[in-house]
């Protein structure tokens, strides 16, 4: 990066549903930056878009878009990252890419700046990596319990909002949601089926239903959404051994993704426990008090920073073991927020 | 029961959502009952109601109307059961009960035909209990795989549909989903939460929103629900000590179960012989091509009899566990069809 003045940042897919977001949260947060480079399909370009209060104007992402920027923040198909992310690097830009492109990679740091913030200093490709939002969605609070307890194993469940397919997901969600509002469909076999006009991004229908596949198929049955979380989770903790049991299921929920976590920990646990250490950790909101009905719901997640945690139990036949649930904004924490953090650690490493 | 002539057959609160349903299941089913007798509270009296191609005029329920009943099918709310079961049982009728009061005692037993019919021939109270929707949901798959491996543990996360929480869940269910339709809520906090009318039996709302809270709270965090799951699947599967953790989540689904299943065995188990086993078990379907779209939703399961079985994965790390994933319907196998199931066998019990 060069030093002196304030640091160029380029927002790659500035038109997309993390896009938008991410706007919003620069208009939001500490203004670090100097230039704010907004940047995305020739289809958007001479569009003006928001950020920092002023109107500024889309440009295509060609080479030229990408002369002199100091922080890339990727938010495009894979495709576009695989083909981009090299480019903005070989420019001297630090490329943070929330695809699925480079995650898994060796020589490209995963970060999420709550638990290994110093892993984003090593970057031998100039690229750092975002996990996914359903890993985001959890990953904070499971990685507050790990250092007190020592994580054993993981068994996973997840309530994945329409958003984390982008706008298309979110278009089809709302189309659906028209086509049986008063209705009375959901009550003979397939009828939900036969009503929904186009499946969109989705298998199934996702209005009055659950679809269990998020994601792309893989051997053995397990999709690319669980092989990601289970890899991710193991690449952020450092513990390339950990057992990691994932179920990916797509929910009728605009944003926010929740998940039901089964975590065996090395050592005993207590609900009291668990309560200070979620209470205490950086990004987490504990939200547990049932009784009163303050539990996480995604309702309530959606538009906020932090991961918010609720429903701490003991597993009854294991002193060892703790479910909870979590609910976090997959656009938020999910995507756009984690870059953004990453772009601050990198720009004044501290 | 009487001996002679085919058995009087009382359905108590069939003007429900299970009762409706029960209506048109002994409609389809084989017939083997004299009289149907259809009974509600005095709300309904004298309303009229199709069942075997009749329409029946509805009694209130009180002694007179139990009398002369061999079999009195009983799906009423906890309280009505609680106080009208014995009454109808001192009359000699045989009681198959759908609600929460009876399953945990020690003399009444709790059946799945397709695992524990023996158990309805001792009955000291003269009750046999149906189980929880959401057991109901799992135990007929997890049941034929535990005779195969010997179950050791079970993690389980649930996506539980309105109807479970009967007319009152689906009412509000439709009327929060015409309230969002066409806007863009689901985007902000609370949003959702300001803009509908009337939870109903939900502490928080149930359209574009997932709620992890089923049934009502007990002590260290775990509701009523998911101590009813771990309860009944223990006492069906007759392995009082087996380790069951359950995360109970209610979804805008109209009716229509859905469970993902981490099942752990004594043996070791192949994807394979899951497939061989739950497609030959009764009462269950495989459907487990993902490539070819074909998973379990709970809008394909809406109105059909069987448990839909499929995603079965090996477990990565263990090669004793498995994960699945199961949807019914929650008014038919989880409620009318497993009582008029045990019906039939109690009236010819072969
Ligand atoms: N949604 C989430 O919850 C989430 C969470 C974590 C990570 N992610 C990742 O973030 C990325 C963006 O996701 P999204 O949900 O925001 O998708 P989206 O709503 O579909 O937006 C895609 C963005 O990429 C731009 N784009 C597409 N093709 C391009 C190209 N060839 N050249 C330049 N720009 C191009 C689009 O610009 P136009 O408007 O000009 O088409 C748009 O700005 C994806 O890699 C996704 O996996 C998403
Ligand atoms: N819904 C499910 O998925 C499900 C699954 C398993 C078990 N169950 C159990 O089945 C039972 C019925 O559930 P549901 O969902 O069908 O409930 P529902 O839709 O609310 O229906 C309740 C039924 O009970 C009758 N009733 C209420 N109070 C009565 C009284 N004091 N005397 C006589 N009849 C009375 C009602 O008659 P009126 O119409 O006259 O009010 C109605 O027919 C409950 O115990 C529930 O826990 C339900």
């Amino acid at each position: 990066m060069k030093t002196g003045g304030e640091p160029t940042l380029a927002v790659l897919g500035a038109t997309g549903a993390v896009g938008s977001v991410l706007r919003g949260l620069l208009s939001e947060r500490r203004d670090v930056w100097g230039e704010i480079r907004l940047l995305a399909s020739p289809r958007s370009a001479g569009r003006k878009l928001p950020v920092r209060g002023e109107e500024v104007e889309v440009l295509a992402l060609d080479e030229e878009a990408l002369e002199g920027v100091d922080v890339a923040l990727f938010h495009l198909p894979d495709d576009a990252a695989a083909q981009w992310a090299p480019v903005a690097a070989a420019k001297g830009a630090v490329v943070i890419d929330s695809s699925a492109v480079f995650r898994a990679e060796d020589d490209v740091p995963l970060v999420v700046p709550e638990i290994n913030a110093h892993a984003a200093r090593v970057r031998p490709r100039g690229i750092v990596a975002s996990p996914d939002c359903t890993t985001l969605a959890l990953i904070v609070a499971v990685g507050a319990l790990h250092s007190a307890w020592g994580l054993e194993s993981l068994v996973l469940s997840t309530y994945q909002a329409v958003s984390g397919s982008g706008r298309e997901g979110v278009d089809t969600l709302r189309r659906q949601l028209a086509e049986v509002a008063g209705t009375d469909l959901g009550t003979k076999p397939g009828d939900v089926r036969r009503a929904v006009t186009g499946a969109g991004p989705y298998p199934a229908p996702i209005a009055l239903n659950v679809v269990p596949f998020a994601g792309a198929g893989t051997t053995d049955g397990w999709t690319t959404d669980e092989m990601a979380v289970r890899a991710e989770t193991r690449k952020i903790l450092g513990m390339p051994q950990l057992p990691v049991s994932v179920t990916c299921v797509r929910v009728p929920v605009v944003t926010g993704h929740s998940v039901a976590v089964h975590a065996r920990f090395e050592n005993e646990v207590t609900v009291p426990q668990a309560h200070e250490i979620l209470a205490a950790a950086p990004g987490v909101v504990l939200c547990d008090a049932p009784g009163e009905g303050e539990f996480p719901t995604p309702a309530d997640a959606v538009g906020t920073d932090p991961t918010w945690a609720g429903r701490v139990r003991r597993a009854l036949d294991d002193p060892q073991a703790l479910e909870f649930f979590v609910c976090g904004d997959n656009l938020r924490k999910g995507a756009a927020l984690n870059s953004v953090q990453i772009a601050e650690l990198v720009a004044s490493p501290g």
